[in-house]
């Protein structure tokens, strides 16, 4: 059995959250998101990002919670902006445009938008004979492990508010990029500058489960109808609620996600001792290192990752993933391996 | 706290799930229903089922489950026909039409559909100026309790054939249909009248999770990729894998679906004994009282229901949901409060 | 070559109007309905109905005119009241549908409306589980030959606005309803009690073309944008422009359509002399009297007419339909063969 | 009164077209493209092409065309592969997208897709997580007026059947392509080489209609379902098949086209003349000329064209579109009128 860094979810549900399954599991609970758990982490989700009028929902994946939100928010004939690495591009199989909407791209060399690249989509979009950009999308942090920082985000929301453009963050990997050393933002700060985003469980801890924070209040209205419709109300919602209060009550969802990082810091600095550069630089829980395909054939007979892309005959960048419920020994354990496949 | 009859999912998972979500969860996995508890539970399923060449994937909801399986059958211009009553024409926010289907109804005193009534839906079906109806969808056991036996779905089953319909079944209550004193068939012989159904999860055991089973080969083709643009392919898919393991392999999902059908029984013969008449005849887990208002009043104070319906100035349906959660204590509570209530 | 009363398209265009595509045909235009002859359209429409503000727009057919129209107004969750007769519910193969939205209907033997049937979706639509109905539509003259009165058109009006819905009216036969021997409303009186509605020119004298008039200005809003992302923005809009302009700018459309119901006028005279009943009572261009299965045997040897509905064994409701362009002598000569045919 | 290079739609149709519009316009026909006329434009176009079993079915203007196809073709996760210059991508404000797909695009200098440029996209979609690209959309002439030769539309065309792609032609400017200097085929073996493709009459001689042509056999189906659903179906369909009956019938489409591209000549050779180089060479009938800023400022005064994009601070390329509508001496004066404003 080959131990994976193919990504952050080979793994279960971070234990106290087991453990408040177990002890919750016979109480009696109202249906759809309506029980006492959802309402105690909806209480603790906008206390922690200081919008007692956020509205808070809790869907079941990341590309659900994409396309309702997104849906929800977009006329028919209006368009998403997104990294042409952003997931919601490259990796939903066309789930944005099956609700009818297009995406316009950005090109990009670390995952992040610019307002010139917003600026440039603006320009080419002049009449009713193309759709209309209306929303921005980002990741935080971003496909390839990049982290917002927060001159760039005010930038970008202040860009947005004055062209009556709206920023939603895409948070699959949020808790690793509050905790990562390029951030300098906290969870409030970063929420104050998004009309809406969502705080990924999958990712950090949590079995399943995605809490979308929506701030704007223009884009508040019935979203359980959108989520009813997309099929992501759930009829025991209560494990989200309780899912997203065990994790955020005490700082547990910052903690794990940190630990995250910090084996992918051992990873890191490892690499860069045995000399190996990065296809992108990152301080979160993913790494993109350039290996030698020699290398690369080795570590693959004990490890799981993905081939990120060819970068010349000789080499290619990696992708490696580290996640909380990783053993401090299995990283050890790869990187003695990875200085043996030198 | 009332005491909720509301519906079958006020509760968590079974303890055994809970205990298995435990053992495993340290253990690493591949993402996206490609893990090992998923293909030990489709494997389980097709003996089940009996059919070794059955495509079986996990998702979500049962809103998720019909609005994925049913816009992968139909092509644009395709509908489906449901009863009246059905869950996917009244109670599911336009979920079929959001994804560009019509649904063509037909009147039902029982919640069950006929072929006179499938018969009559064609003949007004003439041209291309007309949907083309293409998909039978029905529930078991229905939204109103009722349950089909062998004769109706064989009879259902044969007249989809021929008029070259294909028939899919709503499992959400598949469990306590199967084990109602009504039903006359087994769960293989079920599956070999249909073209694709669901076995309900959340209502009978898991915590989530419904197993779509995809009998006819026609319909089989890519599925995951409908799944993943509808949002309904899980990171973790795991869980589901885990759950339907534990609930199919040794006959748990029909020893609680019994137990909760029981509690019914106790509920339905009390009520008969009380004297009161039935909105609609019922052996599953579902039961249709007709009561007077006062009653229903005094009911309300400690417990929770739907009023279904109005009958007449003085009484009206309720509906009461038995899970097998339930303890039987609280049944007889129940039962002793009904009768103090007269 | 039978004579044909199946529908009021079977022939061309108003002769002025050819006439007006000859002269006009070498003038350069703007395209896409930015021409002169659309702006003079326009005004004229504005003028007729009363209203300065109104938003005026041409699309070439009533399918398009209502799917475009709807899908503009709706949110993803809401959804259209409509008569069980009404046009986008049975003859329009799921357009509405196919935009994303569930079409209610009401139940009615007359073809129109009603605020009690209104009130009892909106009594059945309560939660998010369920889609939320926003906008009622009616057609004036309806499928069925009948025609609203200001009496029913203002109540209709005054309970949507009331209940926060939206009303709009599809007026393919809006010039032979408005000269009916039972309207008795101005155009301007009847577009004063409408959010939105569109005038037929396919059925009255143009060769194609649907004048969607918008005057809630809450939904005026880039509509445009709808129009090209639906098919509907024609390169050479002029056409609809110069053909509402004629038809339009003197009260031609409402001679034609008067000359159109006087000869329906005749044929229900000679039918009600002959002493045959009919399937609705209307004083517009469409007729559908019960005749005997062995007249209508011998009247379809010359004629063309839909069969509409069989009444019992010896009897059938057919449909035959006027246009202004029949001649009076196909008529009388219709009206001698009937009196044969008995 | 400026004079308008800006489209080949300023004018209306054919004067051939409007006195058979004019012979015919008593003549009763059936609806809906059932008519004579319709079978005549059929049988032509069948015969032009050498293939009788194709279906042709026509509709009011290119958007509908490309969306009624390309969404009746592909399947839900089904993606359309396009040059990034693409009508249905930049021009059409997201109506493929409104129909759920996703356009893939190809970057392009000359508006003509490459099989490298396909491979590339298909390399990229290798499993669920992405669409699955399943279409080839090209334009001949393409939007910025260059045209297939026979080498490479055969070459794409075998490509495709290898990788299981369809390929469909927009042909909005099918007549010009085909007699260009630059094309070396027949609309026969044009046809040959395509799933399906439209003949744009809009842009060459008919007031508005385009004829859709389906080779393949196994996307013929039911394609009348499409488009009613669309709103593409029309009443009086007799007036595209009356229009492109007279159009095909002798050759008028081809003089026609032959006219246009002939007064693009002139301008052309004028340009090069004047010693202006070209945004993109082409040789129908529309040009893209590189000019400095003073001249186009000149020229604005009495014409009407596109600025089609800034080269550097002193040029600009600009678009002007001839039409087989416009009178030579109009040409001559606007050569006239280039050539004094150097």
């Amino acid at each position: 059995m080959k131990y994976s860094f193919r990504y952050d979810y080979s793994e279960g549900a971070h234990p106290r959250i087991l453990e408040r399954l177990r002890e919750t599991n016979n109480i009696q609970q109202s249906g759809y998101g309506e029980d006492q758990y959802c309402d105690n982490a909806r209480n603790i989700i906008r206390q922690l990002i200081g919008n007692p009028d956020a509205h808070v929902h809790f869907v079941s994946g990341g590309t659900q919670a994409n396309l309702t939100m997104i849906s929800a928010i977009l006329k028919p004939y209006e368009s998403v902006i997104a990294a042409e690495t952003g997931h919601i591009f490259v990796h939903e199989t066309g789930a944005i445009e099956a609700t009818g909407h297009k995406i316009n791209t950005i090109p990009t060399r670390d995952g992040k938008i610019t307002i010139n690249g917003i600026q440039k989509v603006l320009d080419e979009h002049t009449d009713e004979h193309m759709v209309l950009p209306k929303l921005v999308f980002i990741s935080n942090s971003t496909e390839i492990g990049t982290v917002y920082n927060k001159a760039e985000l005010t930038l970008l929301s202040n860009f947005c508010r004055e062209k009556d453009l709206l920023l939603y963050l895409d948070g699959a990997r949020l808790g690793s990029a509050i905790m990562s050393a390029d951030n300098d933002m906290t969870l409030k700060e970063l929420s104050s500058l998004l009309d809406s985003f969502y705080i990924g469980g999958t990712k950090n801890g949590a079995l399943l489960g995605e809490a979308i924070v929506i701030n704007n209040p223009k884009i508040q209205e019935k979203f359980r109808f959108h989520m009813k419709m997309r099929g992501a109300l759930l009829a025991k919602g209560r494990i989200f609620g309780l899912m997203f209060e065990e994790l955020l009550k005490d700082g547990l969802y910052f903690n794990i996600a940190r630990q995250a990082n910090q084996l992918a810091d051992k990873i890191r600095i490892a690499l860069a001792e045995s000399g190996y550069s990065f296809f992108t630089q990152t301080t979160s829980n993913q790494i993109f290192p350039i290996l030698p395909n020699s290398v690369i054939e080795k570590l693959s007979k004990d490890y799981e990752f993905y081939i990120w892309r060819k970068i010349d005959d000789q080499n290619s960048a990696i992708r490696l993933v580290t996640s909380w419920a990783m053993e401090e020994d299995a990283i050890n354990q790869f990187i003695n391996d990875l200085k043996k496949a030198r």
